[in-house]
């Protein structure tokens, strides 16, 4: 296989105490920077993306002659053959450069090329999706992107999850269809291309004889394999089709879903913490140089925020905890945040001013069962045992969990006051009819994790084709 | 974390040299089969999905009186925790045996629950797609599938490549439009909830403000990330709205697409070659018990049919060499197949006579342009740099792959003569105006490599939730 910028770096490394600087290499790249120096001189950087700084090359007129075609042909954007030997570099930040001998340029740029030597904004980026990976703010992004997917698959294989992922085309709404997307196998754009009777669509004359659904999450099926298989996860895309153009939202998101069996609601939140430490510590093994560029030029601290998250002391308060020093604190005049009563949700003004004054991430746990989803397991004082992972610095939420509710007679009961249609949920309450057993699990969107790893603060940033509120243009 | 059975197992033929079965243990799982042998003595095989074969208790009225109550309240289906000690077993294919001092039924089951002792047949179990998980052979499977992805990820990342996957919901209907799923924001159930205009739906009014459609192939964007960030690779799923219900065909599937930079269309199937043999030494060393399992229940030489795999010589022939053999074949009559013209495409009775013929693995190589997609690289003689991979044992096409033209004029005069919409095709196109450079990659079914490495004849029974033509039910 043709060797990347990163093998030869990593090769050249080795072989130093051997100096084996006279073996001619041909190596190629997109041109990132190209300048002359003088009459005699020219640098150029070169990069194929398997590495942040990629390659130093050096043309000087005592190897190539023809300086001056170089400098006249070679344009930032080109991708570019050098032959050239290399030597140990004089200049700073770099350990070796490449002395150039000749060069060909494979693809050649227009003036049209959008991307010139200087930084543009993450903003005016997001108009060339489709070109972005070629900066090295992307290029970071991307590999600690992969990285990260790597350190989740690497955590749960370790720990004995069987990684299973459940289907993306559903009936079933989860939680009451609203924010969903709808398919169909035909052309709605022109009118009459559906068929209605008495007003209904006849779906029969459908792909699937009913309406199909985008999934909004993969829980209740990683339940039924769960309680077969014992722990699992998944890492499905999910739907929503929220009007939000928010920051932190999308149209489509990685969803990081786990379920686990006979477990309790205590490992529940030691396994979230256990993740995302080693997830850390995976990304500075793996993508030190890509962390310490994105800390210098894109989010100032990230470095020491996430060695704090290594070495923090999670903690866990009860809602009603939660509510109680919220309005404490609010009588003593230490927060300006607007009161609550028992039973409201939080905002993201009341998970800012918690994680700020504690200091770390904080489980919220025993919501009202009012405030979340049928399926969680309830107690015996309208709470449930559920959480919401807060963390600080301003990520807010980063996880939602719950142990579910493994009693048939309660969970019906539920369904029936939170108005949950059980036609198609037969096979969910199957899974309590026929050998129940306790289990819970939780949903983290990924794309968030990888904000915060990376400190980017859109997440349109971090996800290769951001699709999202009146935006697919790919 | 709770332990599981698996766990357990490792743990006693860790301390067997120290015998110390005093112990009391506490362990919980499925009652897979209940049997009593005497009025003293009953067996039970509890399984929590962490490995085949399960556990061994061993209720004797000695070490637990009421033997009469077990034996009355136990059933095949229940989810059991049972306290016991464990000894050394003196049946044949078990090391160990748990002996019983005390039990409770955590989760019941009725005279409802489908399954019982017997084996029942795997298109039977389609019946119960979410309790299925609970039976011997598909927890083989879907163990096996969790590694094989494992193996996937492993394989690609130690080989250097990144792990990104593009949009699923997307504008881009690849080639041509048919046989994709449209996607709206509305309930298209009720008569009037779209509204259109001069017969055109609004699109406008709509999520994305145009048509969106899931995505059959991530392939377009990936070069996009490739040319940029070298070799990368997704599991993204795709989808197809094509209406066949054949063994081999689902609406939703994993699809492990790669896409290479700088490489040569030998190393595209070298790469094939190695990641196939990777994954079969993996699922060797990870799930050895299971495919034993399927070889011996259900798919007989199995195991053998994968060494030899391991053991290939994978060949390469030219389309046209394939069409003369075949053609020759057929007059020394040799062979019945039909009769195949060049530019014939092949069919799964001539697929299936090659690698038979040949005894291996057949890369099918230099297609001519027309059989194939507008992307792929042309040659002078009216062919293109692309192969299929077929697989002998009936096992048919499991990979396709090309070199991409990189060339601008060239692709522009091919999407023209194959009627290309390049509309939305700006982003692509721009990769061969700025830069442009060579690359290659290849398209795989996972869910048929799996069917590969687990024998299943079919797709169906590899996937979790499997939904197709006619039939989502989850």
């Amino acid at each position: 296989m043709s060797i990347t910028i990163n093998n030869i770096k990593n090769f050249l490394i080795n072989i130093e105490k051997t100096c084996d600087y006279e073996t001619l290499y041909n190596i190629k790249g997109w041109v990132r920077t190209v300048r002359s120096s003088s009459n005699t001189m020219s640098f150029c950087n070169i990069n194929d993306g398997s590495t942040l700084n990629g390659l130093q090359v050096v043309i000087q007129e005592s190897n190539y002659p023809d300086i001056d075609k170089f400098n006249k042909t070679v344009k930032t954007g080109c991708y570019i053959e050098i032959n050239g030997r290399f030597k140990k570099s004089p200049a700073k930040g770099q350990m070796f450069e490449l002395i150039m001998y000749d060069f060909s340029i494979i693809g050649d740029v227009d003036d049209t090329y959008p991307f010139s030597k200087s930084r543009m904004k993450l903003d005016t980026l997001r108009n060339y999706i489709h070109l972005r990976s070629r900066t090295n703010v992307f290029g970071s992004i991307f590999r600690i992107r992969s990285a990260l997917t790597k350190a989740i698959h690497d955590f749960y294989h370790e720990k004995g999850f069987l990684h299973l992922d459940p289907n993306i085309i559903t009936i079933n709404e989860c939680e009451g269809g609203a924010g969903v997307f709808q398919l169909t196998e035909k052309d709605i754009t022109n009118e009459g291309t559906i068929t209605y009777k008495d007003g209904k669509y006849n779906w029969e004359t459908d792909h699937f004889n009913r309406a199909p659904y985008l999934t909004v999450s993969s829980q209740l099926h990683l339940e039924a394999l769960a309680c077969g298989m014992g722990n699992v996860y998944t890492m499905n895309k999910s739907f929503r089709s929220e009007h939000s153009n928010s920051t932190k939202h999308v149209s489509e998101f990685t969803h990081l879903e786990i379920e686990m069996v006979n477990n309790t609601f205590d490992e529940l939140m030691d396994i979230s913490v256990e993740m995302i430490k080693y997830s850390i510590h995976y990304i500075f093994k793996h993508c030190d140089p890509d962390v310490c560029n994105l800390d210098k030029f894109i989010s100032k601290g990230l470095m020491s925020r996430l060695y704090e998250i290594i070495n923090m002391d999670f903690k866990k308060i009860k809602y009603s905890d939660v509510i109680d020093m919220i309005n404490s604190d609010i009588e003593d005049k230490k927060c300006k945040v607007s009161k609550l009563a028992y039973g409201d949700d939080l905002g993201s003004e009341h998970e800012n001013y918690i994680t700020t004054k504690i200091g770390c991430g904080v489980f919220v746990t025993h919501w009202p069962m009012k405030l979340k989803s049928f399926y969680m397991k309830q107690c015996d004082d309208g709470t449930c045992e559920s959480f919401d992972l807060l963390m600080p610095y301003g990520i807010g939420e980063l996880i939602g969990a719950s142990q579910r509710e493994e009693n048939y007679d309660k969970l019906i009961n539920i369904m029936n006051d939170k108005n949950i249609n059980s036609d198609d949920m037969e096979f969910y309450l199957d899974l309590r009819r026929y050998g129940t057993c306790p289990h819970g699990g939780f949903g983290l969107g990924f794309d968030r994790l990888l904000m915060m790893v990376t400190g980017i603060q859109n997440i349109k940033d971090v996800i290769p084709f951001p699709v999202y509120y009146k935006n697919c243009k790919y």
